[in-house]
Protein backbone atom coordinates (compact mmCIF):
# COMPACT_ATOMS: atom_id res chain seq x y z
CA UNK A 1 0.00 0.00 0.00
CA UNK A 2 3.09 2.52 1.26
CA UNK A 3 5.10 1.58 -1.92
CA UNK A 4 1.82 2.47 -3.84
CA UNK A 5 0.86 5.50 -2.76
CA UNK A 6 5.26 6.12 -3.09
CA UNK A 7 4.65 5.18 -6.86
CA UNK A 8 1.64 8.04 -7.30
CA UNK A 9 3.54 10.89 -5.80
CA UNK A 10 6.72 10.53 -7.84
CA UNK A 11 4.11 9.59 -10.46
CA UNK A 12 2.67 13.01 -9.94
CA UNK A 13 5.68 14.93 -9.00
CA UNK A 14 7.07 13.85 -12.55
CA UNK A 15 4.02 14.54 -14.20
CA UNK A 16 4.34 18.26 -12.57
CA UNK A 17 7.47 18.97 -13.22
CA UNK A 18 7.62 18.27 -16.56
CA UNK A 19 5.26 20.93 -17.33
CA UNK A 20 6.49 24.12 -18.91
CA UNK A 21 6.37 27.16 -16.78
CA UNK A 22 2.79 28.92 -16.90
CA UNK A 23 4.17 31.69 -18.32
CA UNK A 24 5.51 29.66 -21.21
CA UNK A 25 1.57 28.02 -21.49
CA UNK A 26 0.48 31.36 -21.92
CA UNK A 27 2.03 32.50 -24.84
CA UNK A 28 0.51 32.07 -28.22
CA UNK A 29 1.78 30.92 -30.68
CA UNK A 30 3.05 32.83 -34.09
CA UNK A 31 0.67 32.65 -36.75
CA UNK A 32 2.62 30.16 -38.34
CA UNK A 33 2.47 28.01 -35.92
CA UNK A 34 5.94 28.88 -34.49
CA UNK A 35 6.28 28.29 -30.81
CA UNK A 36 8.50 31.30 -28.81
CA UNK A 37 11.40 28.79 -27.66
CA UNK A 38 12.23 27.85 -24.60
CA UNK A 39 14.51 29.34 -21.97
CA UNK A 40 15.97 31.41 -24.55
CA UNK A 41 16.97 34.46 -22.83
CA UNK A 42 19.55 31.76 -21.17
CA UNK A 43 20.86 31.72 -24.84
CA UNK A 44 24.26 32.93 -25.26
CA UNK A 45 25.70 36.23 -26.70
CA UNK A 46 26.37 36.81 -30.82
CA UNK A 47 26.74 40.24 -30.87
CA UNK A 48 24.69 43.35 -30.43
CA UNK A 49 23.41 46.52 -32.51
CA UNK A 50 22.00 50.12 -31.90
CA UNK A 51 19.47 51.12 -34.51
CA UNK A 52 19.89 54.96 -34.29
CA UNK A 53 16.85 55.08 -36.88
CA UNK A 54 14.40 53.46 -35.05
CA UNK A 55 16.56 54.11 -31.17
CA UNK A 56 16.73 50.96 -30.19
CA UNK A 57 19.11 48.84 -28.85
CA UNK A 58 19.49 44.47 -29.61
CA UNK A 59 21.21 41.59 -28.38
CA UNK A 60 21.70 39.36 -30.93
CA UNK A 61 21.78 35.38 -28.57
CA UNK A 62 22.06 31.88 -30.25
CA UNK A 63 21.02 28.02 -29.73
CA UNK A 64 23.58 26.19 -29.28
CA UNK A 65 23.74 25.38 -32.70
CA UNK A 66 24.19 28.88 -33.89
CA UNK A 67 26.40 29.44 -31.11
CA UNK A 68 28.98 26.57 -32.33
CA UNK A 69 28.76 27.97 -35.71
CA UNK A 70 29.39 31.32 -34.96
CA UNK A 71 32.88 30.23 -33.08
CA UNK A 72 33.96 28.16 -35.93
CA UNK A 73 33.19 31.09 -38.48
CA UNK A 74 30.57 28.96 -40.56
CA UNK A 75 27.61 30.83 -40.67
CA UNK A 76 26.77 31.04 -44.27
CA UNK A 77 24.85 28.98 -44.55
CA UNK A 78 24.13 28.89 -40.64
CA UNK A 79 23.42 25.04 -40.11
CA UNK A 80 19.99 23.67 -40.05
CA UNK A 81 18.62 23.51 -36.30
CA UNK A 82 20.26 27.18 -35.72
CA UNK A 83 18.05 29.45 -33.84
CA UNK A 84 18.55 33.43 -33.68
CA UNK A 85 17.23 34.81 -31.33
CA UNK A 86 17.38 38.76 -30.89
CA UNK A 87 15.60 40.76 -27.56
CA UNK A 88 15.35 44.72 -28.57
CA UNK A 89 14.68 47.51 -26.24
CA UNK A 90 13.85 51.11 -26.61
CA UNK A 91 17.06 53.56 -26.11
CA UNK A 92 17.35 55.87 -22.96
CA UNK A 93 19.96 57.62 -21.73
CA UNK A 94 21.68 55.94 -18.78
CA UNK A 95 20.98 58.05 -15.59
CA UNK A 96 24.51 57.45 -14.01
CA UNK A 97 26.41 57.63 -17.33
CA UNK A 98 24.50 60.47 -19.73
CA UNK A 99 26.74 59.83 -22.92
CA UNK A 100 26.11 56.12 -22.62
CA UNK A 101 22.80 54.54 -24.12
CA UNK A 102 21.29 52.41 -22.35
CA UNK A 103 17.90 49.53 -22.56
CA UNK A 104 14.56 51.45 -21.49
CA UNK A 105 11.11 49.64 -22.18
CA UNK A 106 11.30 45.93 -24.00
CA UNK A 107 9.85 46.36 -27.35
CA UNK A 108 9.82 42.46 -28.65
CA UNK A 109 11.82 39.33 -29.11
CA UNK A 110 12.24 38.12 -32.27
CA UNK A 111 13.33 35.05 -33.97
CA UNK A 112 14.86 32.71 -37.57
CA UNK A 113 14.57 29.61 -36.98
CA UNK A 114 16.58 27.21 -40.06
CA UNK A 115 15.02 24.21 -41.56
CA UNK A 116 15.87 24.75 -45.13
CA UNK A 117 13.26 22.20 -46.16
CA UNK A 118 10.78 23.04 -43.82
CA UNK A 119 10.61 26.78 -44.13
CA UNK A 120 11.82 26.23 -47.83
CA UNK A 121 9.29 28.85 -48.69
CA UNK A 122 10.29 31.80 -46.71
CA UNK A 123 14.46 31.13 -47.55
CA UNK A 124 15.26 27.73 -45.32
CA UNK A 125 14.26 30.35 -42.17
CA UNK A 126 11.13 30.33 -40.07
CA UNK A 127 10.73 34.04 -38.81
CA UNK A 128 8.72 34.76 -35.58
CA UNK A 129 8.25 37.53 -33.32
CA UNK A 130 6.27 38.20 -29.61
CA UNK A 131 5.74 42.08 -28.66
CA UNK A 132 6.02 43.79 -25.47
CA UNK A 133 6.28 42.36 -22.17
CA UNK A 134 2.89 39.97 -22.18
CA UNK A 135 4.31 38.40 -25.56
CA UNK A 136 1.74 38.62 -28.13
CA UNK A 137 2.55 36.83 -31.11
CA UNK A 138 3.23 39.46 -34.46
CA UNK A 139 1.34 39.14 -37.56
CA UNK A 140 -2.26 38.68 -38.59
CA UNK A 141 -2.19 35.61 -40.37
CA UNK A 142 0.77 32.94 -41.40
CA UNK A 143 1.80 35.31 -44.25
CA UNK A 144 3.26 38.19 -41.93
CA UNK A 145 6.58 36.49 -42.99
CA UNK A 146 7.01 37.67 -46.29
CA UNK A 147 6.88 40.86 -44.76
CA UNK A 148 9.96 39.92 -43.12
CA UNK A 149 12.10 38.18 -45.63
CA UNK A 150 10.70 41.30 -48.03
CA UNK A 151 12.92 43.25 -45.67
CA UNK A 152 15.80 40.55 -45.28
CA UNK A 153 16.10 40.22 -49.53
CA UNK A 154 19.17 42.86 -49.26
CA UNK A 155 21.18 39.98 -47.03
CA UNK A 156 20.05 37.39 -49.27
CA UNK A 157 23.61 36.58 -49.76
CA UNK A 158 24.77 36.50 -46.17
CA UNK A 159 22.07 33.53 -45.83
CA UNK A 160 19.09 36.51 -45.04
CA UNK A 161 20.75 37.34 -41.53
CA UNK A 162 22.22 40.77 -40.94
CA UNK A 163 24.14 39.75 -38.12
CA UNK A 164 27.85 39.12 -38.10
CA UNK A 165 28.65 37.75 -35.14
CA UNK A 166 30.94 40.15 -33.22
CA UNK A 167 34.68 38.94 -32.49
CA UNK A 168 35.61 37.36 -29.42
CA UNK A 169 38.83 36.06 -27.76
CA UNK B 1 49.59 -6.16 -15.90
CA UNK B 2 47.10 -5.06 -18.01
CA UNK B 3 45.18 -3.88 -14.97
CA UNK B 4 47.78 -1.48 -14.16
CA UNK B 5 48.30 -0.60 -17.70
CA UNK B 6 44.69 0.54 -17.75
CA UNK B 7 45.40 2.47 -14.38
CA UNK B 8 47.85 4.19 -15.53
CA UNK B 9 45.86 5.77 -18.94
CA UNK B 10 42.79 6.27 -16.90
CA UNK B 11 45.05 8.26 -14.83
CA UNK B 12 46.99 10.15 -17.36
CA UNK B 13 43.54 10.48 -19.11
CA UNK B 14 41.94 11.93 -16.24
CA UNK B 15 44.98 14.45 -15.63
CA UNK B 16 45.22 15.58 -18.98
CA UNK B 17 41.36 16.27 -19.02
CA UNK B 18 41.29 18.11 -15.95
CA UNK B 19 44.03 20.88 -17.29
CA UNK B 20 42.67 24.38 -17.97
CA UNK B 21 42.39 24.65 -22.05
CA UNK B 22 45.67 26.25 -23.56
CA UNK B 23 44.55 29.08 -24.19
CA UNK B 24 43.29 30.08 -20.90
CA UNK B 25 46.67 28.71 -19.61
CA UNK B 26 48.53 31.45 -21.48
CA UNK B 27 45.98 34.23 -20.23
CA UNK B 28 48.23 36.05 -17.47
CA UNK B 29 46.01 37.03 -14.27
CA UNK B 30 45.24 40.29 -13.51
CA UNK B 31 47.94 42.57 -11.32
CA UNK B 32 45.76 41.91 -8.29
CA UNK B 33 45.93 38.00 -8.66
CA UNK B 34 42.65 37.71 -10.08
CA UNK B 35 42.49 35.26 -13.18
CA UNK B 36 40.26 35.34 -16.46
CA UNK B 37 37.03 33.91 -15.29
CA UNK B 38 36.30 30.45 -16.94
CA UNK B 39 33.75 30.08 -19.89
CA UNK B 40 32.93 33.78 -19.11
CA UNK B 41 31.17 33.80 -22.83
CA UNK B 42 28.79 31.46 -22.17
CA UNK B 43 27.43 33.52 -19.53
CA UNK B 44 24.38 35.37 -19.89
CA UNK B 45 22.95 38.67 -20.76
CA UNK B 46 22.34 41.00 -17.87
CA UNK B 47 22.25 44.53 -20.77
CA UNK B 48 23.90 45.95 -23.25
CA UNK B 49 25.16 49.49 -23.86
CA UNK B 50 26.21 52.24 -26.09
CA UNK B 51 28.62 54.79 -24.90
CA UNK B 52 28.81 57.78 -27.43
CA UNK B 53 31.78 59.08 -25.83
CA UNK B 54 34.30 56.54 -26.70
CA UNK B 55 32.34 54.93 -29.58
CA UNK B 56 32.40 51.66 -28.13
CA UNK B 57 29.27 49.14 -28.09
CA UNK B 58 29.53 46.60 -25.02
CA UNK B 59 27.19 43.40 -23.28
CA UNK B 60 27.16 43.26 -19.67
CA UNK B 61 27.28 39.01 -18.99
CA UNK B 62 26.74 37.60 -15.46
CA UNK B 63 27.42 34.43 -13.76
CA UNK B 64 25.12 31.85 -12.36
CA UNK B 65 24.59 33.86 -9.53
CA UNK B 66 24.58 37.21 -10.65
CA UNK B 67 21.93 36.55 -13.17
CA UNK B 68 19.78 34.83 -10.30
CA UNK B 69 20.13 38.04 -8.23
CA UNK B 70 19.07 40.46 -11.67
CA UNK B 71 15.89 38.31 -12.39
CA UNK B 72 14.86 38.68 -8.94
CA UNK B 73 15.78 42.35 -8.85
CA UNK B 74 18.00 41.81 -5.44
CA UNK B 75 21.31 43.32 -6.99
CA UNK B 76 21.51 46.40 -4.60
CA UNK B 77 23.80 45.14 -2.85
CA UNK B 78 24.68 42.41 -5.24
CA UNK B 79 25.16 39.22 -3.48
CA UNK B 80 28.90 37.75 -2.52
CA UNK B 81 29.94 35.03 -5.55
CA UNK B 82 28.76 37.21 -8.13
CA UNK B 83 30.53 37.99 -11.34
CA UNK B 84 29.74 40.93 -13.82
CA UNK B 85 31.91 40.62 -17.17
CA UNK B 86 31.60 43.32 -19.77
CA UNK B 87 32.80 42.52 -23.39
CA UNK B 88 33.75 45.76 -25.15
CA UNK B 89 34.00 46.45 -28.71
CA UNK B 90 34.41 49.49 -30.71
CA UNK B 91 31.65 50.57 -33.04
CA UNK B 92 31.72 50.64 -36.65
CA UNK B 93 28.32 51.54 -38.91
CA UNK B 94 26.88 48.14 -39.56
CA UNK B 95 27.61 47.40 -43.46
CA UNK B 96 24.53 45.41 -44.51
CA UNK B 97 22.21 48.30 -42.22
CA UNK B 98 24.15 51.83 -42.14
CA UNK B 99 21.85 53.31 -39.96
CA UNK B 100 22.86 50.77 -37.22
CA UNK B 101 26.10 50.31 -35.06
CA UNK B 102 27.86 47.22 -34.55
CA UNK B 103 30.86 45.53 -32.81
CA UNK B 104 34.14 46.51 -34.91
CA UNK B 105 37.60 45.80 -33.28
CA UNK B 106 37.53 43.56 -29.78
CA UNK B 107 38.56 45.94 -27.04
CA UNK B 108 38.60 44.58 -23.95
CA UNK B 109 36.75 42.32 -21.66
CA UNK B 110 36.38 43.15 -17.78
CA UNK B 111 35.15 42.10 -14.91
CA UNK B 112 33.80 42.90 -11.06
CA UNK B 113 33.70 40.08 -8.50
CA UNK B 114 31.82 40.22 -5.54
CA UNK B 115 33.54 39.14 -2.12
CA UNK B 116 32.70 41.76 0.52
CA UNK B 117 35.38 40.04 2.89
CA UNK B 118 38.31 39.19 0.55
CA UNK B 119 37.70 42.73 -1.81
CA UNK B 120 36.63 45.40 1.64
CA UNK B 121 39.19 48.20 0.51
CA UNK B 122 38.02 47.99 -2.66
CA UNK B 123 34.32 48.24 -1.86
CA UNK B 124 33.43 44.83 -2.07
CA UNK B 125 34.28 44.06 -5.53
CA UNK B 126 37.54 43.03 -7.11
CA UNK B 127 38.55 44.77 -10.34
CA UNK B 128 40.30 42.76 -13.28
CA UNK B 129 40.73 43.89 -17.48
CA UNK B 130 41.68 41.62 -20.33
CA UNK B 131 42.95 43.36 -23.50
CA UNK B 132 42.74 42.88 -26.71
CA UNK B 133 42.25 39.66 -28.23
CA UNK B 134 45.65 38.43 -27.00
CA UNK B 135 44.39 39.11 -23.48
CA UNK B 136 47.07 41.42 -21.47
CA UNK B 137 46.01 41.86 -18.16
CA UNK B 138 45.66 45.49 -17.42
CA UNK B 139 47.36 47.42 -14.77
CA UNK B 140 51.34 47.96 -13.96
CA UNK B 141 50.65 46.97 -10.26
CA UNK B 142 48.14 45.39 -7.69
CA UNK B 143 47.30 49.59 -7.41
CA UNK B 144 45.46 49.76 -10.34
CA UNK B 145 42.46 48.72 -8.95
CA UNK B 146 41.74 52.23 -7.30
CA UNK B 147 41.17 53.71 -10.87
CA UNK B 148 38.53 51.55 -11.26
CA UNK B 149 36.84 52.72 -7.69
CA UNK B 150 37.64 56.31 -8.28
CA UNK B 151 35.59 55.76 -11.50
CA UNK B 152 32.77 53.88 -10.11
CA UNK B 153 32.72 56.33 -7.18
CA UNK B 154 29.42 58.22 -8.16
CA UNK B 155 27.41 54.63 -8.45
CA UNK B 156 28.61 54.13 -4.32
CA UNK B 157 25.01 53.68 -3.75
CA UNK B 158 24.25 51.37 -6.24
CA UNK B 159 26.63 48.82 -5.02
CA UNK B 160 29.34 50.65 -7.18
CA UNK B 161 27.25 49.08 -9.98
CA UNK B 162 26.86 51.36 -13.45
CA UNK B 163 24.39 48.19 -14.84
CA UNK B 164 21.21 48.21 -14.39
CA UNK B 165 19.76 44.85 -15.14
CA UNK B 166 17.53 45.38 -18.62
CA UNK B 167 14.05 44.23 -18.70
CA UNK B 168 13.06 41.20 -20.21
CA UNK B 169 9.51 39.04 -20.17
Amino acid sequence: MKSKFITAVLFLSTAILSQPLIAEQTVKPSPNGIHLPEAYKDWKVISISHRIDNKTLRTILGNDIAIKAARAGKTNPWPNGTILGKLVWKQQAKKNWPKAIAPDKFVHAEFMIKDSKKYKSTGGWGYARWKDLDQKPYGKDKNFAQECVSCHTPVKDNDWVFTIPAIMP
